[in-house]
């Protein structure tokens, strides 16, 4: 898989077959894109540049069902639990598989849950394409299977509902062991609270935020890039299993 | 290890050694602190919480040369250039070892370059307190040694003058893999952004802020923490090698 | 002047003359418009909250020539400088006439240069429309006309190239006034720094961003708004005359 | 009145009396103080910036009883609501005096109340070295007292329980007028958007966060300043009641 970037458009796209490959900015010639060279030419004259496809860009086309988890979230989980690879993470619900892919590239083992019956096609597709061979999914409700688990490092809860989990006997996290829970709305961090507080064997350790901007700067100007997107995404919970 | 957090003033301790453990908030028992209860009290009658140290804690005890890179920072780096544990790192300069130490527990192999000598016996403790057995840790300037290396997937540049790296070879660097500088001015994002301009085999694909917001959710009240630490840190320029 | 709010689609309407008001969601009577409820209907059935314009409402109804600053920025203008109905503001370049009116809305005196002829129309009747009667409008280069004016308590630069302005004798500002500049880019504050630091008469008091967050609570919901909106406008430069 | 600044330290003093001015940094001649010279030295040879005192820095040597509300925040409430020469304001609480000095500056009428007898001295101290002459001050609770008004352009509620006054007879306030509430936490938005919306007179227009970020640009750095001071104050309410 290759990376072609148009010079005129700024237009990403990812030749997958060794083939000429068509655009809206023209034709490209096989032994240009599979080439040696990183500047190229279309047929109508666009200039492209060219480069191989790494992790960061095949997780760019993966098929998206529901709503995917941003890169500023993915990561924070990581460097706040030191999420590495001798862990096992437990996640539900899987969505589309782009968050389960993401920590299956640095985890031990992922164990994923979702809900959703029609959604199971698209993550294992997704996880075919991202070549993950550590993931266990199961489509069900992760409330109801949390006890078939044990020495979870990472427990993942993107769902409307989490509290729903955490009134589970969590057993199945390490002592130590984090459980993070990703909710769009306070009221929702409210009800996590609710029943952490209520419990003697969670400890609640952090809630935030995590904001990213975008800059613009070449040799005329250095600003903000102004927002094309979505910023709030979500608030995440960082609870330890004592 | 394990983590101690008094529930009277929130402060958070590590006893490392099995022996009873003695800190401002009076004496804990070793039997207590290592015990099967995760409450405890001490001797002058303060309650603890306690568990088991995990990555995320231990991280927190490195001795601490120069800054050290944030966690908000740190997990943007890894899903945004998607490292994972197959990736070779190639990092300058090391400085206590704090990123160091996490690049290793995701990567295959980081290599890591620091210019002081001094900081090379920190980084080395720091390194053998984390478990880390993949680190090749050499003294010198990454600048005149880059071209010792090959089929890096990221090369990540935390230093004041990262253009004087990227005015070198830099083939050392896979075909679109990742060239990411931090920096904390934009006056070093303007100095980089005229190098990566200035040659062809560059992209620049994005700049950013990574900004962290805390929050207190409890039944009564919800909101932003009243900041009490640095707010800013550096921008993150992720070029693309091409 | 009327504000009408469809509980249908969130749209706003302005009805202006005293007749009966079309809009894309039907008709709605002048008794009805401009009686004595809050709440009435249109022919269509779609119901409208109906109550009278104040300023706030009748300044998003100004003709638009370039960008107009926004509500944040043009607070904090105020408050930081503490502009107040004694002030006399000497602003350029006055584009539309949005800022200008706010100001003249405030101040006891307010001097505006617009370089462009074909915007003093636009200006004109925006001044017009808003009831300013002590704005002193002039179409020029404030660059050329700065040393015609006195007494000013506050300058107000909104133009790509305030250093220009600031090169100039600025004695027309009190001692102890403010000149503040609106720019976007951060290449645009190192040229007025550069300007500033080279004279003995201006002290640098702050440089900011005023970002606004907007909210979304219900019963259900508590949560940031996704962005609709640019969120980087300008950084603000806020210089003292001394 | 007059600003002094330290050229070696950056402190700011303000002296008032027509004196020798007794700092730290020694000791500056009443002559030089209120002198022609922009720049003067102490006994001791520091150097110091001096200018006259403007409203702005006159704000700044206000008694705080209560927390001061932040300029940021005055800003939007004034633009966001269009205050200005004409308004009738009413406040409650007025804490310490400091918002109502500002708004009594812009406005034509303020009418203010505070509930605690020992806070009544401050704020008159304050009003007067403002030279508020356009203020009605009252000891007492808004609730009980809101029906007594007329005619309101904007109210601005700055309490623990907003959602108290927001269930009186809220008809002083203008057709098309603010009414405007200042909370730090989620949890009183909550309560507030309880009431309005179960109220057919009371609209809901905005809920916002104002943030403002400091900067630091020399010839050498450009970079957002690292936060010495709280980030969070308040959440606005801005609802109209029609």
């Amino acid at each position: 898989m290759k990376v072609l970037i148009s010079l005129k458009t700024g237009r990403t796209y990812y030749p997958k077959q060794e083939a000429d490959y068509h655009c809206k900015e023209g034709v490209l010639k096989q032994e240009d894109v599979f080439g040696e060279s990183s500047h190229i030419k279309s047929n109508l004259g666009v200039e492209f540049l060219v480069f191989d496809a790494q992790l960061a860009d095949k997780s760019k086309n993966l098929r998206r069902a529901p709503q995917i988890i941003t890169d500023k979230d993915l990561g924070y989980i990581v460097s706040r639990t030191r999420l590495n690879k001798n862990s096992h993470l437990l996640e539900a619900g899987a969505g589309s598989g782009a968050a389960t892919s993401f920590f299956s590239s640095i985890c031990d083992k992922v164990f994923a849950y979702e809900i959703r019956e029609d959604h199971k096609e698209v993550v294992e597709k997704n996880l075919k394409f991202m070549n993950c061979d550590n993931v266990d999914l199961k489509v069900g409700d992760l409330a109801d299977n949390v006890e078939n688990h044990e020495n979870i490092d990472v427990m993942f809860l993107d769902m409307p509902e989490p509290d729903k989990v955490l009134e589970k006997n969590l057993d199945c996290v390490k002592n130590g062991g984090f459980i993070v829970c990703y909710v769009p709305s306070i009221t929702q961090v409210q009800n996590v609270i609710r029943v952490q507080s209520s419990r003697d064997d969670l400890y609640y350790e952090e809630i935030s935020e995590v904001i990213l901007r975008h800059w613009r700067v070449n040799e005329r100007i250095a600003r903000p890039e102004h927002r094309k997107e979505i910023d709030h995404t979500a608030f995440l919970i960082f609870l330890r299993k004592i």
